[in-house]
């Protein structure tokens, strides 16, 4: 585990790692923000999954949440969202297949397979790593996420209850199954038996679990991808059918942008330190 | 004067720009952040003026200032921080020159005369464009910066009397004539005469203006170029020497970044709140 670099932040200390990833087979970058709080006690943790072509860094210039992780005494971590510079064919072809684009999953189709891990990276080996060499309380993680970080999020929370205290999202990909993301990128790292496709779509599974997690997600009206990917009408539906508790916030006016998640992310943050401080 | 993008944040408005300045003879980029009550009536503005190698984003994008903006209904407006892609032989072989090093002063000096006229641009141009195009206050001004935009702000307000309410900076470079990044700056765009070099060096006009405004500062002890560049106790012994009021607060463990800068905005918006707000 490699430290590249260290800030000074609200009181408390961000830091980015490199490591070796054991299920990736190659190595990943991830961040961690450390609240005042955890210089003298374990803290709660958040987990936050970016969206298309994000690394690890993004969420942590931008969103402001450090300052409510701060008050709150909660600890954030991020992470790439793909393996990247492997050298596998076409994995720079375009924005949302390949490098910055791991969609949350375990590949099984080749040549994908062996590196994009992504969910047991984000479920199993990145929590361990972050539980042994940090402070942190073991019982207590929450999960949120943006655009494809939301459908990760979200699909993590729902498909391992108890795992998570709370789950939200921006803007998420909801229904992968049914947009161009989600098809381009299910093809590829699962292949073209739509039967292995459900257990990454938050609407199908909503409609096949027991677990009522209640989901929080704002929404900006003027999303330039609202239409065509992200569809929250969808989860709508599912949720009612199923009687699954969902607060979809529609925000007028906020686009798809990291300025609607800054608008946005103090309420983010006292929703998941509810569930994170709770005994 | 055309808009290159446009978001909704914290209820206001973030818009960049594109236009082409008369004293820079150049298209320049600018940044202007309204906040909700500018939907109504005219707001109060302040101006960042950032550090070497930044342009009009970086404050916008990383600084978290319009939530407090957004509060105290203030409009916030950055600029680039110096002309660019002007074809000036030497213009992009150093960051701390040329391209992103403009240091706000009006270069008297060729090949640089022509173009780099930072001073007029801020202090003159650049108002008249705002409040000409945006529902601000005419009488209620105020200035800050980081680094070298931490110098440019201090030397404009002490230079203009009644034209700012109020001045503060991150980490500002408060003897330019004394360090290298000053002379390398100040000996290429004003020439060797040094008695040209005082009138755009804080500790140098502290010594010799009437204009006792109050200075706030924020410096981390842990700023990589805190001995050999920035040098604050230049700063703490001229203000002594000369009676002026200085609220220098050494941030234990903070460094130069915008992480540092972001801990500490809302004090810095709060502070110049209080000016701008009042009658």
């Amino acid at each position: 585990m490699e430290l590249k670099s260290k800030n000074k932040l609200h009181g408390g200390e961000l830091s980015f790692y490199q490591h070796l990833s054991k299920v990736n087979n190659c190595s990943m970058g991830f961040a961690v923000y450390l609240p005042p709080q955890a210089q003298t006690h374990q803290v709660p943790v958040l987990y936050f999954l970016s969206g298309l072509t994000c690394t690890e860094e993004n969420f942590m210039i931008k969103s402001g949440a450090q300052k409510y992780a701060a008050e709150h005494g909660i600890a954030l971590v991020t992470m790439d969202t793909s393996p990247r510079n492997l050298g596998i064919e076409g994995e720079d072809d375009s924005y949302d297949f390949g490098s910055g684009a791991g969609f949350y999953l375990n590949a099984t189709a080749e040549p994908w397979a062996k590196n994009y891990q992504m969910y047991d990276y984000v479920v199993h080996e990145l929590p361990e790593i972050i539980e042994q060499n940090f402070p942190i309380q073991t019982n207590s993680s929450s999960i949120f996420g943006h655009s494809m970080g939301g459908h990760g999020a979200l699909t993590m929370a729902l498909k391992n209850p108890g795992k998570y205290r709370s789950v939200s999202a921006f803007a998420p990909i909801v229904a992968p199954t049914q947009n161009d993301w989600g098809i381009k990128a299910f093809s590829g790292y699962l292949g073209e038996d739509r039967s292995q496709w459900e257990q990454y779509d938050t609407v199908e599974l909503i409609k096949n679990t027991q677990n009522k997690m209640p989901l929080l997600i704002d929404q900006g009206t003027d999303d330039e991808f609202l239409e065509a990917y992200l569809k929250p009408e969808l989860l709508v539906a599912a949720c009612e059918a199923n009687q699954h508790p969902l607060n979809l916030r529609m925000q007028q006016g906020y686009d798809h942008s990291y300025y609607f998640i800054s608008s946005f992310i103090e309420d983010h943050l006292v929703y998941h330190a509810k569930y994170l401080k709770s005994d």
